[in-house]
């Protein structure tokens, strides 16, 4: 009898009972301004991710060695944001409830929320690690407030003063960056400099750890809506990822804004699909 | 002195005053299950339409003795539906108050009921003649109401039965076929048969006029978000237009679903331009 | 709890106990000798199903009332040729065997020598009826002799003279054409013409139906590794496979040569993928 | 010891001595107004050439059978229009007087002129066939009058009138059509009607015969710089161009305006190779 | 009543009266030798400034405080090279006489020709500063002088000795380096090591700069027509730019080489506008 | 009389008697396990090296000065590994017998093997030194032996222990890392540290040098099969390959794993082009 065609990020491949992490897609992109497409992000990921290994010389581990659930890609209604938010959201509890942590790879930015809620509620004293090229802290987007361009605004709106931590920030209107001197969120400019400081500071705190590609130069990662010339580079990001990973309590992370299309290379969605393999490495 | 970078659909250049149509482009495709990507199709047109010549030896005309003004894009709010259809309906009452005819480019379909919306408040008995692959009468996409996929739907629930006249239809799901079956538009499947007898019974009616681009081939035009084989040709839609334009009052129309970056030939812009040239000389 | 991430082909949901037929993938394209791509044809038939409908206007089916399994793609030793033909031949031979249909998507055309393996040792009274743009009767291709080019003449070292029934052929050396006119084959060039008085002749005999998808129009179908210009339209196409479908006696069919990265716009996979929606209908 | 590198279209494998027909190509495209790339046209065809086979089933004649000699492409001095026709020229002169046909491979269109003058000059009473989608007869084009867009009105001030017979044309400025109905020219719109006729008057006469590509729909051929929308497909184009080669006196012809690089997929350059080697063979 | 469609570079809204800055494209690519496209390259780099935010967090300033007004793109004869030089030269004399800084975006290098006529002829003791992969300074280009390659060269026809300094070349024949090294001008190769000097040393002098784009490294700007590798990163050429714009009395500056179609991620595009965003806020 | 048309690597015209140097191409692809395409990277190289000057600026020399012939590719038999093989050790081993170096173009790594064992044969105490981004050591791929990704490990048990000398590995399964360190090869993870010791204690010995291009990272040489995030830059190739070339008594090299469709933007393909010339350059 002939097996039916599951379809894994590579090496993913524990049953959900034992899983430690589990894997999600939010295939969204509808309140994007600029360029669509990163709905496109989480197939390619997974489809693309047999081009890997699941050995990670750069840790000396293996996924087939760790304990990750993935359960696809969630269906969502595109054209009805708050719907979108409330399914994110749904999953992202369901997956912490059993003890597990949650692990999205977007679509775009504004997924985040969605699971920020649902960490939020369950962890209090949540802070969240922030590596982007945008600062992403408008109140609205052309009166849209459940705009890309606003997620962290809108995560700061539960989460309150000093709880967010930006890394490699290069993009923004002037307000964006005059808020977020006012102390509202630690804001790193360009880089990652500063972080083993934060990371220290959040020791036993618990953690979302959101990364929007776009913080990667462009030369490494073309494969997004807005690329920002001047970014870090792929060793940079590694370094600071596992950083994080290892040195905070990672309670929920996500991945987001690969947009396939627009890098026909496919060295985007590889790259991608390579923090992932390092971050669920990191976290296992 | 040096004068401003004015950006007109070629042979455009009328004054408001003056102008007989009026263009504009409505970037929009937030509701897109597939494949985003038509809010390019406005710019695309334009931009591209320096490749055509203002002449149409089908017609014998030429735009330079129409007169048409180019109001350029909306600015529209991405990420709320209800507010983009707003500003397009508003664009689309001040153009028929003004006396003139409104011609919008999209976008994906749903923008048709942003003008829709404008156009039968003003014409009470309002007919729509429809040329599409797809039936687009879903009563919902997912729970969302207002999707391209349901458009028609909609704008029967303003016009009721009998009043919206359907082309080329060659997709939809199996609900759709059914409902129109029971009486509430009328549907002709895959081609123009019996065009000629619906301009007949229309003579007189005031009559808005909706072209989705993917009617066609798409070996004619690749460039569409859900490319559907077994379309009509570019000569086909062509005299199924002229004879729609010439016989019927028309009060309002658009051309809408390019993709422009699905077609990296530029075939498709360019297609999508010629469409509109030819419109644009027939209802002058 | 949550599910694992089941992909199948639009509609293809049976379990494989009450399937009809059973699809599965061949990712192989070691032989092609001009441009290489098809071995990533099935995974994106399967992927872009998702833009179409189940319900087909032109059968008045829906494939939600079909029973078809849709078993994913073939682990293929890519290299070792011989190996990879013996394990499409297995899978044949298992659904044979359990009395369901094969029905595979490659992949080269060489594929299909996997197959009519299988099926010709269960129905030794086998006939093909072959759709493609190249006659593929090569005695070697550079001396090799499993090569694409010469599928049909190695499974006419099965079968015998008087079994093979080629279609649409407008491509191949001088030698092609000339053995087939000595009877090995009956070869019509260009189109369908004679494909009723084929249908009705083998009324009742076994027959494995293959189609290199080449055989339509590169413009229709531009996402192939050696196109043809000249080729049959979609709806030419359509028509021949309906006719061959409901007429004869089909165990076995594939759909092959779908190279998607050949065709960025998309449209070669979506109208691949409405070719195998539609047989699947016409197979139930 | 081992060979230099020598790359022909394929078959064209002669001696310049035995040659009947010299293939040579033009890379220039400086003159081109709006998509330049034609120059990569040649060396596309040459390249791509070897996914065709040499036989054709059309004609039932092979390239091997006949004799043709590839001297390769021109290096042409890029931004100095008349001295890239003064080498085109000389290149078409060398030809005719070796007693040979000059088979030119553009390029764009003002490459014609070139081999016009050598082919005018040597054959007093020549007439030229020309098909295109553009009419090509603007006296001059924002004032360049070496300009792709002036090419048949520069041919026809060395010609006269009556000498030039158009088919297919479908764009053009008003005043275009106009001067060809003055009499200059004899101007078939949109398709082949009349061809016949036109072959039957010229027969005995001397006839340079200019393809350009873009006659052909975009659907066919997506890879040219002003695609347009409406064109004939490729075995009408096949027909017409057998027929003209068969029934007239060819002393030179050119096949031009493919531009590689609008058409990833590659069928555009298939197709044009596929009508260099029919009329290759037309004309052997 | 309805407004026109005007276009400018994002945050450029002065009125021509008040500028201080006056942008305008030089779409122009003829003399191009190897790869055409960058008479896209100022379109595109308008179109898609919308990507961009008006606000730079390197310098803190935001282009809505500057006094730019952009005149749109030239129209030029494409095919008559010294007609083309001679509507750029116009257009820059225009703008210096008014007083204001002429800002060009190319368009292939040669444009920068035009501009420095103007400039030279304005400013006698002119220098020019000049960021390129390549040196630029052949005597020809297979005869041709009005070249791409030759652009450095005319330039220093026009000024003398010393006047031009060289920063980042990496490519060229041997003759270019040997003739830089018999000190007609001063050339860095590979690196901006000794700008700090160059700026000092041109303390108060009238300075005219030129950025060929492929100064970077293609990693950071592959949409080019000669990609070389080997350049320099975007924070390197930020660097350099800052301290030339404000160590330096600029009286015009060019920004070219932009080809846009070879970049298919929009990377290239974006970059190029980051640049002249960054070199328009340094000049104000 | 006109001349046939040769296509030359730019600048490699000697003739073959008096050359130092081989060039030869063998465009094979296919135990390629995860994209093909590799098979056109030769000709790319060739076609495209157009683009290129024949004088190096970092190394002051030219090609015109050295003594390259260009025997352009090998006709290979698609399709039966063995016999490809076969075909690039005869080549291999005419030119070393002639008293050449052979500098072959891959394709994909496999054809490494052929030329290493003419050379293995020729020159017994053979050492290799070896760029990559994967070790390629596997004992087999899928049961395949000859694979791309054993291609190390056949060189190996032609060699023996000691002989491999790795640069740059930066992805492999763990056993490969693994069966390494027990002592077969030395592999120096992700960057060059060591090579000056390689290079010193290899003095005297000969030497087969084998650059797979992928251990550039994807940012620089984005068209590859399997690209790898992390790899080195230009600059850290080029001074790695100049010290070996120059170090080392190099008898035979390649360069391989252009797969150039992948990269749109022709930049992969111009930068492999570079490499061939320096390493041309630095072998002469």
């Amino acid at each position: 009898m002939l097996n039916k065609n599951i379809v894994n990020f590579i090496g993913c491949e524990a049953e959900y009972e034992e899983a430690k992490i589990v894997l999600f897609g939010s295939p969204f992109d509808s309140t994007t301004s600029y360029r669509p497409g990163t709905r496109f992000g989480p197939q390619a990921m997974r489809n693309e991710s047999y081009g890997l290994e699941t050995y990670s010389p750069y840790q000396d581990k293996d996924l087939l060695d760790c304990k990750v659930f993935d359960s696809g890609d969630l269906e969502l209604p595109i054209g009805d944001t708050e719907r979108v938010l409330a399914a994110i959201e749904e999953r992202t509890e369901t997956i912490i409830k059993d003890g597990k942590i949650p692990f999205m790879i977007g679509g775009e930015h504004l997924v985040t929320l969605g699971s920020v809620r649902a960490a939020a509620r369950n962890y209090p004293d949540l802070h969240i690690v922030h590596f982007d090229a945008h600062a992403d802290l408008r109140e609205d987007y052309l009166g849209v407030k459940l705009s890309h361009a606003c997620v962290l605004r809108r995560s700061w709106e539960l989460l309150g003063d000093g709880r967010i931590h930006q890394f490699g920030i290069r993009s923004g209107d002037r307000e964006e960056f005059e808020w977020a001197k006012e102390g509202h969120v630690a804001m790193r400019k360009f880089d990652f400099d500063n972080l083993t400081e934060t990371v220290t500071r959040l020791r036993g705190k618990p953690v979302y750890f959101t990364i929007d590609l776009d913080v990667l130069d462009p030369s490494v990662f073309p494969g997004t809506g807005t690329p920002e010339a001047g970014g870090v580079s792929f060793l940079e990001l590694l370094k600071a990822m596992l950083k994080t990973a290892k040195g905070c309590h990672i309670v929920g992370c996500d991945v987001n804004e690969l947009s396939p299309a627009y890098d026909g290379s496919g060295v985007s969605t590889a790259t991608a699909g390579k923090i992932v393999r390092e971050l669920l490495l990191a976290l296992s």
